[in-house]
């Protein structure tokens, strides 16, 4: 790509997010809806003026971690923990009902092979956790506990989703699946959520003491963005998505958050958490929109052929099933059928991992293309669909 | 590139350059030389981990963006425009002894052809605004005469070489030169040079408003990067370098700004202007040293044969010419020895812009590999020694 296509494509795609992104908000819509219709519209579904190309793939990849990175920067441990069972269960039941919804769907109904229909109950499992957890702060519902609930889930759901992909894919190659080789993934991955925000909260004191000696210019979000693609380095070498090392690494710098060998932790300063602040609020908020964008250029409408009726009849019954399938999960909820529904709705879209669970699936030849439609469409659907619902369901507040 | 590889590469460029950044600067060195040291480092001339890559390349090119907004948004244009006529002999000068020293070198001394000489001389002639221009804020000189001047010179050579890359690689293709064309061209950036200040300027009341009616986060930086990119593409289609455009972005929001038709233009807010220093403050930083890295990445020791005695002939020769031609230019400067020579050194790094000239004339075939091996080591020498010799020449103060 030449250096003025990309400052173009570039331009394009920040103005266009933030054009619709405004509208959305002004309309009392979600404003992340705006940034990923933008993105439709920009992209090959219309315009075919961004292509999923590699570079604005890897900076959206920096906006997934940047944002994960504030979700966790936001996030009071304590509250997380103490809706954990809760939490524990709607991720639970928010992987097992879609994947079998879906498999039993694609093969006893639709009559599809196994490893294709274990496929698709695979791309049925991982809420996008990226657009839920803005809708929830997009209709400034990130302190309730309904949102902590879902968090916690999403982030499980999350780990699931991986494992279940990394499950599936050896299936589809060796045909057998190891027991131990998916328990050790666990269990490095559990010991990752575990340790994570402890190391990271351990290196504050160095930063502190590196930022207030530093003589050049930017120490601070060059620490920063340093631990949080450390932390997703080391996320990603112990199987886990990248996006968990970024969530440790912000709750590591939560005031808030609390150890129970806290007394021996310097806790750092209100100026060292000004300055992080600071420093990370545009860098986050520049790249957070080409996340979004590039999830709706990634959507290709094209893939689907309008006219086919067996497309519709199994887009929409899949579709339905990755609606149900999630909602039954808020049913784990204390408290009135306003919560239990919000949160299974906050639990339904797919996003980028359904995305890449099709890619996956297309590119091993697991997918043919009709296949690989039927998913785009779900995706885009639940994706599109679910902000909408969640600010109706949720705009009395909680 | 892989996802995490991605992350992997960005972790060790920002890392290795704030590192040699603070050893530099604690040694009292200017940082610059220490992130284009990390370069070279970890590029293909030692570790070899980081190449050239496209992705980088990218993000190195928004680095010089916001380097040259940054440093148009502290440029006084009165300060300037005072010392226009030194800057313009200066640059005049800067490109004029350069080109027919380097050109005279090769084809009169070092007998090669017409065309491949006539490059030589060229790569002769842009001195590397960006390099310059950091080592002047590095040394806390930014705001003295001499640093005026040089910016000026250094904006202009910057065009002129831009131009001269332009007429003779068309020489070098059709044979002849076009006079139109290259008049066209010029006149195309002179007028960009006066108006784009003066539309993005325009610009800032609109700016003031959406950011006054916003209703989504990131209102400021968006725009801000936006108009950076928006006059750098513009700067581009005219055939101006791309840094104009930012460097115009800059100065239209200085606030010590004036126009003629001041009086009408509603001057924007402290406030506006606090949000655009706070707001763009960290994304600079985090960008910026980017591009000096890859400066370093992109110098390649290896493609020097260190034991040819012809290789060491002509690069120590072009070398010398190289800093001669430069250090006729300061002649100009009123004013002690000091300043004059203060100036000629700071107009001797060739940087980036000697490399891009060295890279069309290999991939055009005008230069041979060893030919290309000399600009290789004359812009690493140049580049590398500049920042060291101003010091010791500025460290007086002025």
């Amino acid at each position: 790509m030449e250096v003025s296509e990309f400052f173009l494509k570039l331009l394009v795609i920040i103005i266009s997010a933030k054009f619709f992104a405004e509208v959305f908000s002004y309309l009392k819509l979600p404003s992340v809806l705006g940034e990923v219709i933008a993105g439709i519209i920009i992209g090959p579904s219309l315009f075919g003026f961004i292509q999923p190309e590699a570079t604005f793939h890897l900076l959206a990849e920096i906006g997934i971690l940047l944002l994960l990175f504030e979700v966790g920067l936001e996030t009071d441990v304590g509250q997380i923990i103490k809706v954990g069972v809760q939490s524990t269960m709607v991720a639970i039941t928010g992987v097992v009902a879609p994947f079998f919804l879906g498999f039993w769907l694609t093969y006893y109904i639709f009559d599809l092979a196994l490893i294709p229909s274990l496929f698709v109950g695979g791309t049925m499992v991982a809420t996008s956790i990226g657009i839920t957890v803005r809708v929830l702060v997009d209709l400034k519902m990130q302190h309730t506990r309904v949102s902590k609930i879902v968090l916690g889930a999403a982030v499980l759901d999350d780990v699931i989703g991986v494992v279940i992909l990394a499950v599936l894919y050896d299936f589809a190659v060796k045909g057998t699946v190891s027991i131990a080789d998916t328990a050790r993934i666990l269990a490095f991955i559990t010991a990752f959520l575990l340790l994570a925000p402890i190391i990271a909260k351990l290196f504050v004191p160095t930063l502190a003491r590196l930022s207030s000696i530093s003589r050049t210019k930017g120490m601070v979000p060059t620490l920063i963005v340093s631990m949080i693609l450390g932390l997703a380095i080391i996320s990603h070498k112990v199987g886990a998505p990248e996006i968990l090392g970024s969530f440790a690494a912000g709750i590591a710098l939560t005031r808030r958050f609390f150890l129970p060998l806290g007394a021996t932790i310097e806790h750092y300063s209100h100026e060292l958490a000004g300055k992080i602040e600071e420093g990370m609020k545009p860098i986050i908020e520049l790249f957070v929109p080409i996340f979004f964008v590039m999830v709706g250029v990634s959507i290709n409408f094209r893939v689907i052929d309008v006219g086919s009726s067996a497309f519709w009849n199994f887009a929409l019954a899949l579709t339905v099933i990755a609606i149900i399938g999630k909602l039954f999960s808020g049913l784990w909820v204390s408290g009135g059928w306003n919560k239990k529904l919000s949160t299974g709705i906050a639990m339904v879209p797919r996003g980028e991992v359904g995305l890449i669970f099709a890619e996956v699936g297309r590119r091993s030849n697991i997918f043919d293309d009709s296949i690989y439609a039927v998913i785009v469409f779900v995706v885009a659907f639940t994706t599109l669909l679910a902000p909408l619902a969640l600010r109706y369901v949720m705009r009395d507040g909680e």
